[in-house]
């Protein structure tokens, strides 16, 4: 059947047996949906990896734990977001939904898109960022790209799905406001830009309901507010109860339960339990999926392994970030000797572990492709420096190292995190690098003053080795092409242009979740609330390793001529923001511009700054461009739990552009004034200050004074006095008032001051 | 009436009409509760004050604003704690007793006993620590030796009243835990140790109710936990809805409501709505109080103001701490040239502003007491170095100041807040001292290198201006001798011994409310939960500008031969601690000996340490002596939400004896073994690893993996599998086992499992 209709699709479920219709909701085994032949629907397959393709052909796994075919292997997401280049990541997006057309992959299980609450968790370096709005704009250029290629995607993990420890039973405790700024923001941005074909759900409970079970995330959220089109799969084994995740807006549950989820499905349409209209729509949602992939299939797919690795090159280049660069010593010159000394060298680190492990087509060694960039002039030395297989350190691996590293004009320590710790599955308790990499540094700096540090790693290390050395490049997990990437960059082919998308700290407990993760028991309660990332270490004051938004580059940028198209709007308008970069250092270079929003004051808790624009732009030396921002409604907003929605406080607000988080170089204000109106109620317990606070009420407020005998009662603590009048609830005007103020004086009191407040924007500070 | 019997009363309230028994529920006027002639009983006074009696002579008010009677100003709640001394505070509250009766006041309203959550606060001065335990033990000693004279206190404000913003309206969001261990505990202790006559409800709400009409707090905690056998009274003004109030367990409302809130409870009764014997029985412990108060009226009391002025002087002494001692150039020699520079000097700040305010007897001078102290062969020059009344710098007083300054050999500078800055009714907005005093530290170190400071404020405050200073002593809001007991600390008279009850931070942001404070609208929440004051430095290892239990002395201390009289105990069982504390100075001294308990390892989230035992003792030169402490329980304990109880869990705790919390000398080991027990009950939602960790069904969960064909399965990343197995809950194992295992087998499994299980203690770290 070609181009089915809603109409085809509605005719094929009428004449589909009850059994039939409960099997399209579960799979067929570990990788595919299951087919129905005598009405000639076909079985597809959804597949993982998100950076790359990961199709099984023996033994069928969601853990990476068996082999597959080999497939382009690009930089695992913490990279990609690192590039902050969402045409780049489009790109990659397209790469891989061509990669997939030829195996026949109807949908590439990702992007994941939780966010970074801890660097412990595991699975960090599969997701994009600690900034929601970062980590949408670079999920939805993926979906865009993979989608664009007739493959679907699956967005993961919805929801909250912040920790592997016990995850496929933790309880995640987020207040509404912190929930929707922070945690779904990232999902519903690339839901309503990038419309994936499917969603998958995660493991954990979120507020007291499995995620799987949530009606209210699944369809009333998902759905009703976001527009989600597609289908939702469960993640591989978090169906807890088959029926009640059907009703909550689980179309598919993966992998095969072997028939007990059909069975309960059918049951519960026997026992009435579950409306049959729920069970076709579901199945219709599957059938609009199948055969959307099926018109959408490319049966003469093919792709180009060599441009695929050029391309995964070129990401590992874009995403790698250049923390320090002491005296200049990047990049290196193409002469002299260089020391490259650490196993990763030779045998890269270049991906994580778990369900996103992908069989790369070729794999860069970092120590051949620096001699292919260098050239003749330049000599490499090599030192193991320690064994990837361990943690202990191993002396004479480290006067090998020494021995070499002597011999040269600098140091190249490749290091990094070995594949057992980090993975999906579990999370880290440190963040120290091995033992025997921490001993390498300290080794090698006994001889050799010129070190530079490339790191392989998923998500922020410490660096109480910092001081060791001159230069430190963050590698992150740079896919097949890891090796010829930092080549490039180390000689200066190129120069870096990632920037962090995720703060690192200087110590574990710095970080905002620290007191509670990864909980107790099977609860962990998120306390730190709105401050996760840069908005808790700006808030409190805490001087990050290296902040949100921060890479350095060969080249430097001026910013100048920050302009706004209006100095007022309204909440339904939006603002053109614009700002000249230019490129005045030596060197070709990138730059990402980013664009922060602060509300000046509020009656809410807020965060000092959010990231509310970016984007990266390439110039020649010397060469100037203007970029230009649109910010909305949206850009100024906080979800306000009271109405249930996003809600902009009238006032001034900030706009700042700058080259990181900490280095902002230009600052205008802009008025915000808010259109949604709500009646004041006061009552009882509102506060003299609460209507002295607002115009409308402040004269009849002046005279409750009086009560007391102003003069007389103001004593000789008038501050005391005024504070006490300012914090006093209306009815205890009639206790201090000792008889000349009643509770007849007060209700007839609040229906004359809600009568005067009548219509005022909403959220005064007393507003309850 | 003599000695009235609980009987004589209940004929009395069978003689009085239900008009006459609501009366007796609220107050006759600002200060007394209403008397029946006909009756026989008696109209009292409660009069506001905890270091200080405040009867009001003229206009009525509840803020301070109006002067009263002269008594003894003692060091506020703030000062009081730094002591460490419980016998010392006793002997304080024996004094206000006396004062009170002789001037025929029934209570002394106090002691507060709220837990410093915030710097900020303005009415921390008020109260003792943020640690529960020592605050408890202070408020007890405190209510001991007032009651011991016959005066009732009332123990104040419950509860979680920690903020003056918003005061009355304003809800408190605190999970239980943390209310149970933090904020009610301070309160518990007090209440089970020393029994005060009364006790204040607080003006604010607590998770969503008033507390002054939480029957929780007032009745379920207070009286059938706790065992409290008094009264409660409103803070004046608390009452919002008056019989809801009554049916909470609040007996008396204050102020007078002007027959308002009496006029509510009668019209309750009559309706039904209130059931008589509620109102009989609040009029009981109306009576009970008022009986006993009469039985304790002792008509001939006197006071020695001299005496009591003396009292004031030693405790002031014991009070201040000396945070900062360079080059010891504390203790001063009585000899040369000081300069003493600003206005506090000779206008001491000696206590803070409302409720509390008191008109004392007498009022050192410190200029003078230093002189008197000093004797002859001293000389003394004074600069006012900045006007009282205002923060604005005054260029002339600061060259003054740089004139005196530069002929002395020494300047003592006295800084601090002035009154406006820290008050009852509204809280700061920063740590920083007034702009004036900050410009007068500079001048004079511009001039003078022997800077030594001397801080009046009733609560931590910032110091950048440390490295400027050569020594500073927190003199805390001193009472009427303040100025007696510096010139006695600074020339040496005696060793300094206080030490701080609360952790100064280096800056605001550092404190663990700073996100949260005072929070939004009518809503304040406690996210920080446990993580209070040293609670939260010690685990997010921020150091702060000075820790909790910090203080120098002009002598030193050695601990040796820290002992333990058990190795291990059941939980029910109490364990001796005895340590040996030598003074190994020059000088005679007081040390207090803290003693902090580690769960070494937990499966709940708690602090760091937390103190559980201190002992102030004074040594001579060379002298040494063996410290005891009595650990129990509780010492171990944390409130365990499930079991609405208290519980250890079994396993090591280390027990530490230092200086300060970041000074331990000694520490050692000891097991405790919980005998509270509770069935395991496993369902569908534990995890393999649950069962693997509890050693009764350790064997059943080893066979699990044999559904995936464990050795196969492991393929070549087998820290993920094992980690994906222990996190994976039994009911996944049906998905997983792709029909190898069913809904049958998990149900036939869970009533095996919890065969197996039976009684082990409760907690294991999957129990939910």
């Amino acid at each position: 059947m070609a181009t089915a209709t809603t109409a085809d699709i509605r005719q094929l479920i009428s004449q589909m047996t009850l059994e039939e219709k409960a099997g399209l909701c579960s799979g067929l085994d570990f990788w595919n949906t299951k087919g129905i032949e005598r009405l000639g629907i076909p079985s597809l397959m959804v597949t993982d990896g998100p950076h790359g393709l990961r199709k099984q052909q023996g033994n069928a796994d969601h853990l990476g734990l068996h082999n597959s075919v080999p497939a382009t292997c690009f930089p695992s997401a913490a990279g990609l977001a690192s590039s902050w280049d969402r045409k780049l990541i489009a790109r990659v997006g397209e790469a891989l939904g061509a990669e997939c057309q030829v195996e026949n992959v109807a949908v590439l299980l990702g992007p994941g898109n939780n966010i970074k609450r801890s660097p412990l968790n595991g699975r960090n370096f599969e997701y994009f960022s600690e900034d929601p709005y970062l980590a949408s704009e670079m999920a939805a250029h993926h979906v865009k790209g993979v989608q664009s290629q007739g493959v679907g995607t699956s967005l993961k993990h919805f929801a909250a799905n912040n920790q592997e420890h016990r995850r496929m039973s933790v309880d995640a405790i987020i207040d509404e406001r912190t929930l929707r700024e922070i945690y779904l923001a990232s999902f519903e941005g690339t839901v309503k830009q990038s419309q994936p074909w499917s969603v998958m759900c995660s493991y954990n409970q979120v507020n007291g309901e499995y995620a799987s079970e949530s009606h209210k995330l699944l369809t009333q959220v998902l759905r009703d507010e976001w527009g989600f089109e597609g289908f939702v799969v469960s993640d591989w084994g978090a169906v807890n109860e088959r029926v009640k995740a059907l009703q909550a807006g689980l179309e598919l549950e993966m992998p095969s339960s072997g028939g007990i989820g059909d069975a309960k499905i059918v049951a519960a349409v026997n026992s009435g339990e579950l409306p049959v209209a729920t069970l076709d729509l579901a199945v219709e949602r599957m059938l609009t999926f199948i055969f959307k992939s099926v018109d959408s299939r490319s049966e003469e797919a093919v792709f180009d392994q060599d441009k695929h690795h050029a391309l995964a090159r070129e990401v590992a280049r874009e995403s790698m970030v250049l923390l320090k660069n002491e005296d200049g010593i990047l990049p290196l010159a193409k002469s002299g000797t260089l020391a490259i000394i650490g196993e990763f060298a030779k045998t890269p680190r270049y991906q994580g572990g778990g369900s996103s492990h992908v069989n790369p087509t070729k794999l860069d060694d970092a120590f051949i492709e620096m001699q292919a960039v260098a050239g003749d002039a330049a000599s490499f030395l090599y030192a193991q420096g320690y064994e990837l297989a361990s943690d202990e350190v191993n002396e004479e691996l480290l006067q090998e190292a020494r021995d070499t590293a002597v011999k040269a004009d600098a140091a190249v320590l490749f290091l990094g995190l070995p594949d057992r710790y980090e993975s999906e599955g579990y999370d880290r308790s440190h963040l120290s690098l091995p033992a025997s990499h921490l001993a390498l540094i300290h080794a090698v700096a006994e001889v050799q003053s010129n070190i530079i540090v490339v790191l392989s790693n998923g998500s922020p290390v410490e660096m109480p080795w910092l001081p060791q050395t001159k230069a430190v490049l963050e590698g992150y997990l740079g896919g097949q092409a890891f090796g010829g990437a930092v080549a490039d960059l180390l000689f200066g082919e190129v120069s870096p242009s990632g920037k962090l998308a995720e703060t690192f700290p200087q110590k574990l407990s710095d970080n905002p979740s620290f007191l509670n993760f990864p909980g107790e028991g099977d609860t962990v309660e998120y306390k730190e609330g709105l401050f996760v990332g840069y908005r808790y270490y700006d808030k409190k004051e805490i001087e990050p390793l290296f902040p949100f938004g921060f890479g350095l580059s060969y080249t430097e940028f001026e910013y100048s001529n920050l302009l706004l198209d209006q100095t007022s709007i309204k909440d339904t308008d939006t603002v053109q923001v614009s700002v000249t970069v230019k490129n005045t250092g030596s060197r070709t270079g990138k730059e990402t511009v980013q664009l922060y929003v602060s509300d000046v004051e509020s009656s809410v808790i807020r965060p000092l700054q959010e990231l509310k624009g970016f984007d990266k732009l390439e110039l020649q030396p010397g060469e100037e461009r203007e970029v230009t921002f649109t910010l909305n409604k949206r850009s100024f907003a906080y979800y306000n739990v009271k109405l249930a929605d996003w809600h902009v406080e009238s006032g001034m607000f900030n706009v700042a552009v700058g080259s990181s988080s900490r280095d902002i170089r230009l600052t205008a204000e802009l008025e915000v004034v808010s259109t949604a109106k709500q009646a004041a109620k006061f009552h009882r317990n509102s506060t003299v200050g609460d209507l002295l606070a607002n115009p409308l009420t402040e004269g009849k407020a002046k005279n409750y004074g009086s009560i007391f005998g102003m003069e007389e009662a103001m004593g000789d603590n008038p501050e005391m006095f005024l504070a006490m009048m300012k914090y006093m609830p209306l009815r205890a005007l009639i206790g201090f008032g000792q008889g000349k103020y009643t509770e007849a004086d007060l209700a007839e009191d609040l229906r004359e001051l809600n009568a005067l407040a009548g219509q005022e924007e909403v959220n005064q500070p007393g507003d309850k």
